[in-house]
């Protein structure tokens, strides 16, 4: 069969199909509007439960099979301990076992820890991934050897697609460092302690069965109950579910390369100028190097100037956690945590407030956190003249990185992305960037340690800094600085498969990923 | 049109119809096995919605206006500020005005403060009312006067209903002490704190149009987030939303009646005999005189046994709070809020539990909290020989209150009935009660000041306490005990018209209410 093609509002061209089911290719940024309801799940009866509540079953065998895990199901797991995970795998050590084939895996995201997941991939056991395939995985689906085709969703895309019944999730496996007999589930409690459990709360309220695994089973009630046990069907204790320490996996601390310092300085200096640090203001910025040290130097900043931010948005880490602790700032909105002093004030500093996909990210619902953030400090792999940036693909074709909620940041009020102008002498300013992540319209700045480019649809920016002794300049100046040093990169060149689509955070396709050609 | 009839599994003569809908007669404790799925809201999505977050409209008539009020409509609101509430009258008081018709009117409970509704009754703005008519709207009711049929349901039972899909509201407002211009919205801050929100945790998840109402707008984020703004639509600040005070309504003090004090004692002697108070044991008890002093019996025991419960369930009062502070018991898992000093424990003791009909009582999830508590004290009305018991209507037939989470809490360990022998002289055990609104089979002990009657099912119960020296009696010496001191009681008499039907916490129908004979 003849795949047929079409070319979407940003002028990719990607399938009509992927993985045998249509799609919608992107429309543009608001265009698409849903017009359905939302997946509505089958209606449970207490009369099916244990009445005192206990859930319990002896081990995650028996609970897939109770959960009735068969050919072709989608089965979710959750990356709360990121590079830690001991949960995902053993699913599927358990399913291949147990002789099921076709599997769907949907987890949060993966991680090189996943990697023995390659071996579920080729003897037939898993089908394809839907989620974000970092490292190892990524590598081996560039390479065209992935049955299916992956998709890979932002965080708040990850929940739209089960909230709107894209993917029906069979059986969500929720590993959990503390629970109750009942289902009620936390992240920072117990020796596993891992922060919050919030990328779970889609799979928790949509998933046909949910089954909690955790080991520190504690008596009713596990407070607090980030995960609501009355959406659980299963309670399995275990050895140890993850390796909080692993949580910490990237760069955690601020960076000490000059070039990058300067990056952040930048960024920070642009930020005052442009008056975007003041009072009650609000921030977001990631775990990378760069952006911690940006942190840094605004809460220099708001020092010197008197003020306070009202919230930042984490992924907590020991730099967020200090400014909460000295009144810096009033909230911490976390998201995910990115090291261990991150979730010991999660458990101690009532600051901290959960969030999850749904309140920060989900486009499809009544609004949500991601327009309130005054300024969000993104990552890039490459960005192009039109500012159109990507996150999943490196230069020479390879999908190597997640979306994260990198997708959803993009609606806060400025846009940020500071980047190298080259890494390993590859510009990371392009004619076209490999895959488009995120259309141009909604990335304000570019900061580079040889200059600024402001988006020109940001009038008001460029006024404001019109008088700057900031190095203003323009993408293509930026971008040609670039190419006199590293020369004109040569472009990846791929095979005709797709090896994965590019959702956009409304479920429309923004763009495909092709095999890389050896 | 001749009006249909069945007999349900207590063998109460019902219509297959209620309001022009088709109803499914109750089938007996845990018997109906829904095969649906839950009602299934439209997708939003973030593009019709203020990217900046700010909802906010200018006063509650415009944001109905936007919702699209229309003739017919289903329109909800909350009993947060029980007998304080001022939000409700003023809906209804805006939809005469612009003409509408037949609303129905779908509160958590109302109050005698809502007795202006009945003008908007009568004028045809409100068709019928789903939902408790505590006093003077139930009597209205019982006299025949609304147009349609009530539809009376408990916490749980309402949950259920939207959930299912049985009630689809179209607009609901939610009356928040503290909001931010998103929606997000609490009860326990700002000058009106009442307490939490939870009962209108089901209308923000599955109404169209979501108003919040308040008279605290507080800057984004409004911490906590009992209500998520990521639900709401509409967000309209008001002069006073509630009267905190009046949410003290009804008894809130210890009881000083010799007669109620004696069964208070009874019921906690009987308790601690029957092994029942032991450590880590758990309690719910309603915010009546009786069941306030045994909540201090219970704590007397616990001191000198030198144990302490590992929950209560609250309406939190000053009496439990007083055993939180003491360290009596671990967690207060809140329900609703009874008087003042349980509203700022709420929000200075991190040990006060949220929870909401769906976590404690929705009987279509996958379990509830209401099987996992020891003892559950509540009272009736009525109870006749086979332990059936009535909570909604009076002996003269008058549809007087709601059923709150009584019919829930049935499914408790332990379900204890202290009530009086008699009431103004009129016996309080029947042969037969006037309505059935939980079956015997879930109701364990009555306690009276003249004897305690074990329901014969309880065999474990009767075995532990055969050589007490409480004053055990079957039900039908406490009957007979009775009529001897008051003679046998005069049935009340009805009108064919049925003015009122009673739900189970299935979604069926377990009894229904006729039109008192005046």
């Amino acid at each position: 069969m003849l795949t047929k093609f079409i070319k979407n509002a940003v002028v990719r061209k990607i399938p009509t199909e992927i993985n045998g089911k249509p799609i919608i290719p992107f429309k543009g940024v608001g265009k698409y509007k849903p017009t359905g309801r939302k997946f509505a799940p089958k209606i449970s009866t207490c009369a099916d439960y244990p009445l005192d509540g206990n859930k319990q079953v002896p081990n995650l065998k028996e609970a897939l099979i109770k959960s009735g895990i068969k050919d072709g199901m989608t089965i979710s797991t959750h990356h709360h301990f990121r590079n830690g995970d001991l949960i995902a795998v053993e699913v599927f050590k358990i399913a291949s076992d147990l002789g099921i084939k076709n599997l769907m895996w949907f987890p949060s995201a993966s991680f090189p820890c996943h990697e023995p997941i390659i071996e579920y991939l080729k003897d037939g056991t898993i089908h394809h991934i839907e989620g974000s395939m970092n490292g190892p995985l990524g590598r081996f689906a560039s390479l065209g050897k992935m049955k299916g085709t992956g998709v890979l969703r932002s965080h708040g895309g990850r929940y739209q697609a089960v909230q709107d019944g894209e993917v029906q999730i069979d059986i969500a496996v929720i590993a959990a460092p503390t629970a109750d007999p009942f289902g009620n589930a936390n992240g920072v409690e117990g020796p596993s302690a891992c922060g919050l459990l919030g990328f779970a709360l889609a799979d928790s309220q949509y998933a046909d069965k949910v089954i909690v695994v955790t080991d520190n089973l504690i008596e009713f009630p596990c407070i607090p109950w980030q995960i609501h046990g009355n959406y659980v069907d299963y309670v399995v204790k275990m050895e140890q579910i993850g390796i909080p320490e692993k949580i910490v996996s990237g760069t955690t601390e601020i960076t000490k390369s000059p070039d990058r310092l300067l990056i952040a300085e930048l960024t920070a200096k642009f930020c005052e100028q442009a008056g975007l640090i003041k009072n009650g203001f609000s921030f977001q910025a990631g775990a990378g190097g760069t952006a911690l040290s940006i942190g840094v130097f605004f809460a220099e900043i708001m020092r010197r100037k008197g003020i306070k931010a009202r919230f930042a948005r984490g992924g907590s880490n020991k730099y967020l956690v200090e400014m909460l602790d000295e009144g810096l700032v009033d909230y911490i909105l976390d998201g995910q945590t990115f090291d261990l002093e991150g979730v010991h004030s999660m458990r101690e500093n009532p600051n901290h407030i959960d969030t999850s996909p749904f309140t920060s990210y989900n486009y499809h619902g009544k609004g949500n956190f991601a327009g309130i953030v005054d300024i969000v400090i993104l990552g890039a792999t490459e960005v192009d003249l039109n500012f159109n940036a990507n996150v999943v693909t490196h230069s020479d074709g390879y999908l190597l990185h997640g979306i994260g909620g990198w997708q959803n940041c993009l609606f806060s009020k400025n846009v940020i992305l500071p980047v190298p102008l080259f890494r390993d002498r590859i510009p990371v300013i392009k004619d076209e960037v490999t895959t488009i992540c995120g259309p141009g319209e909604l990335i304000d700045i570019i900061v580079t340690e040889r200059g600024i480019a402001i988006n020109p649809l940001r009038k008001d920016l460029i006024n404001k800094m019109k008088d700057s002794k900031l190095p203003i300049k323009t993408i293509q100046e930026l971008k040609d600085e670039a190419e006199r040093i590293c020369g004109k990169p040569k472009a990846a060149e791929f095979e005709d498969k797709i090896i994965a689509a590019i959702k956009w955070v409304d479920g429309t396709v923004i763009d495909v990923v092709r095999q890389v050609k050896e």
